[in-house]
């Protein structure tokens, strides 16, 4: 990124390695929807010649003299979102706001991102985690950012065992929160979303029923087919800030949001005051980063060597070389037809 | 309540007592907000010929045949929110919203209140408790609504030992907030209302300081006295649909709202896209009608024993007689200057 | 249940039905082993002229007058607890201790159970669910008790994404909890058996590893393959009162164990003090009789229609009519080989 | 600590500081019974020429280079528990553990105590707190180890509103278990101790009953007081492998104990299987380390701040110098009548 709509090669120096550090060079890369929203819509606000990219696979190239656990020429899961562990966000449980909100999130966004030929990863211990053998870099590569966002929409609507479940939004992430609420005991998965891929893909993941909003309104369908009583938590991962009021709307006294759609625009998110029980109806809206660091990738990645999840089936498009980013970007920003996440090989 | 805006005295037969239920008369009455709102307000549609109030002790008149541990001459406890118990909502964890949302509010909403004569309670055993022997009939009566609810919100909040907190209304039911989060382990409490008595009473209930509206922007006043780290917690206890902007606005990543204020107005409630971290900052956003019934009557009875909740504090005027309702209600109406809550002793 | 050690069949008028209450005969039962531990060890003492069962789909013959949803004729699952919704126990969160701790269970317990030509059902509102239209009846029956006490296991023992899970015990409550585990998102689950078609049959359910303790001390062998780390939570669904020493050497510190396993013989269950960190080890014990009621069933049967459960896989062994439940309880007691679970069909 | 049984001074090097930790001198210090624990009953094993001492506030004399939020100079709240806030275990919640069971406990453990001219801090920008201008450092050094062991007792019984506790021991760390379970919502606290200054100090911190062992079985006791229903919640902050018996007993079903007691003896600690239901009862045993780190001191100093509690109570005898740490040690050996905590002043 060169400036806002203005992408293009930059050269720098190879970043400087700290003490808990480790300086990795990507052997699997995907671009992300965010990559676009910062370079084409200014999501972040104007930053220049700022690398981009946080989703990567890596090999080690150097480690600072506290890393304890990994060494040069491993090969290494990499999570987006990479936190100070020692802050008080952290020790409060909330590490990906680590020393101020969001701030968790720092690859193209406080530093430099993952599409370059070196990249640098502060808390080398705490944020990276070993490749497992074997391991499709495909699905690897989605345990950066896809996986762990898409299961964490889940985990704050906090689904239980036969609950009907919405999720909104069958993007990549949503296909991992549809994927994530059918192991994680949802009956019914109410999947809304339009496009035919998405839809199948949604279908062999778990959803139970596809809401398109070309039938008409989402939240009449849903209402319609559980008989007016709605569902007991929805996940909300597309739209916009008008979402929300159909979420509320579909949603059972005592249900619970769980956002991990990130809100480009507008000034305020509307929660509609009749159908929100005019305070009263203990719906639960919540929407959160998701946690980044080692044991969540660890504990991801033993989601997919146990089969639980295959996250590989993202990828419709498969590059090959680090030139290869540029076509692969402005793939997710022309969104074709065919496309759900593409890789990059290196 | 004949109408919106008249009210009046009415002559209805003595309700029917089912099986379950029974008939109580009450010793002790106090008005509510609600029921100015619903009066004068019509917030909850164009009610005819409806006895008003949902705070009373009582006693007992008729039990049904299958009522075992209420006879008549008992002296009780009345939740204002009597649920059904066997309902799906309640099994679920959510009794206030049985058979419907809100639907466990059922005095003066979907049926008779309990200024009258006598009133009906549903489900006896479980919506009734004893009243203790020597309780301030005061202190009782506000055990039916503005304590549970006031605590309520602190629980919603989910206050922790040492956080800081801000309590947003400092009505009877905040100033039950601030009491109750001072006694569920906050440091720092921000109350925030700016009339004199009850700024006084929250002092006296645990407030460490009083923020005022006529001294600038509430939300920047707490930023300040918080080194522009804002709180940990935020029970919204008043206000309307704009008060939430100031809340997640003080409000930590990582922190929480409870809000217990009935939300009479407007279309939508606004949540400020970026102070809400643009969906991602983990502010968690709960509202909800307080929990009702006997557990909770006897657990709030037993805070009041042990002197560790004096909600006979709010009373500010005390009145005798069934007659007296009306001045009392016109007195919540009026709102002076020396009033936080009157009661009607019987 | 005559006396201990001693079954047969007894002549006893059809119970009366309370307003709240139906009478149903039944279309499916099933035997457990609870029946075989109540009559051959006398695990509740010496009961007189029990009718035992607490497993069954039924059809309701009559209904009380205050029941609103169920009508004769309706076929319907029936919970094996049936609590009394309107207890303090049941406004807690914890409806099975109803009135008394474990007193929720009723069925063979505190009156008749359901081997009968009819038998009595309390608060029929809150304790039967519909049966859903094509359910096949052996998956029905077995919603009664196998599929809610495995899943409770998973519950209690707070599986979360990507976690490694020790099930120990795969009889047919084992097996549920295996199967639980698998849709609540744990990664890695050790089951511990040894018998061949419940090994299995454990696998098909998702079980990535069988630990029989005829290769060695089960711990030990956990350990090895956790390479000494443990497991993140337990589910003990089998042993006696010396399980938990294991349970507690295998689990991380912060794990956490669900035991639903009715300890039927011993003084004390010993947790070993070593292994639990001298009391600091924040490894935590819960066990629990199964959550009862409506709600519960409606959200398993869901779980069956979607497929996400499939709890007739545990029948094994089918029969007719009503005389055949002395051979089906006679099989559980000799358990052959084959045997997972018997049915009987009315 | 020369070896089991001995003490005396040694002369030691000055603690070497990593870039990330500090090295202070002690202001305040205090010795805690686990020092006594680990002399005379070798509670930790044979450490051997082991420098003493987890309890003291600090002055930072040198730090390292990659420590921010100190400087030399700053005084500053130590707590006894310093984790290691990048490790797996403090990314899932249980920092106390981080590399190992109880591993966070690193003074007079792993490491040199605090008993010393200088002591090193590991993570100094996530261990240590700076001192409140004003604060008695009695209360300081007091938020050390227990304040937090204390109220973490009543986190793990996770105390809500109007609950009857009990606390089972009212040494120094169960004072503070009562003093935290008022401030956390209980209303009945049945405190068990016999000595008079610790129970008079008991009331004055919220017990609302004393249970001396003296007057007959304690269990026994407090089932009459409570007309046989027991309680909600029980801290056990003393005692031994045997007071378990007891905390189950005197639970209600649901109810939960939250141990801190550290149990030095014992192989196994005894779960009642009657009085804990055969498993079945939900009554939850948990017991855990105190959290330790900056964010934790940080709220308990603030708590000690708005007077809600006031542990300079705890302190009856104030020496200076630190050559008085021995004498103040054997005061805590040899546990005078008078005796709650002693404090050393330097």
């Amino acid at each position: 990124m060169l400036g806002i709509g203005r992408t293009g090669w930059i050269e720098k120096d190879v970043p400087a390695c700290g003490p808990m550090d480790a300086i990795c060079k990507p052997i699997a890369l995907a671009p992300c929807s965010s990559d676009v929203h910062t370079v084409w819509a200014g999501a972040l606000g104007n930053r220049h010649n700022m690398i981009l990219g946080h989703e990567a696979v890596g090999e080690v190239v150097e480690v600072g003299s506290l890393v304890k656990d990994f060494k040069v020429g491993d090969k290494v899961l990499v999570s987006a979102i990479t936190p100070d562990w020692g802050s008080l966000e952290a020790q409060e449980g909330y590490a990906m706001h680590s020393t101020g909100m969001l701030a968790g999130w720092k690859f193209s966004n406080f530093k430099d991102g993952v599409f370059a030929e070196f990249f640098h990863v502060n808390e080398a211990d705490a944020n990276l985690a070993h490749l497992p053998e074997g391991m499709d870099l495909g699905a690897a590569c989605m345990i950066a950012d896809m996986v762990p966002t898409g299961l964490h929409g889940v985990e704050l609507a906090d689904v239980q065992f036969g609950e009907n479940v919405a999720v909104i939004g069958i993007g990549p992430v949503g296909l991992m929160s549809v994927a994530g609420a059918a192991i994680r005991g949802a009956a019914n998965i109410y999947a809304v979303g339009s496009r035919k891929n998405c839809a199948d893909l949604a279908r062999e993941f778990g959803a139970t029923e596809i809401i398109n909003y070309k039938n008409g309104d989402i939240a009449e369908q849903i209402l319609d087919k559980t008989h007016g009583r709605g569902v007991d938590k929805v996940v909300i991962a597309g739209g916009d800030v008008h979402t929300f009021s159909q979420a509320i709307r579909i949603l059972k006294p005592g249900g619970k949001i769980g956002n991990v759609n990130y809100l480009g625009e507008g000034d305020n998110v509307f929660v509609p005051r009749g159908d929100w029980g005019c305070g009263m109806s203990h719906k639960q809206i919540s929407g959160g980063l998701m946690p980044g660091g080692r044991l969540r990738s660890e504990r991801l990645a033993r989601l997919v060597e146990t089969h639980r999840l295959r996250p590989e089936k993202l990828i419709t498009h498969r590059f090959e070389g680090l030139e290869s980013v540029e076509p692969a970007l402005m793939l997710m920003k022309d969104k074709p037809a065919d496309l759900i996440k593409p890789l990059v090989l290196l």
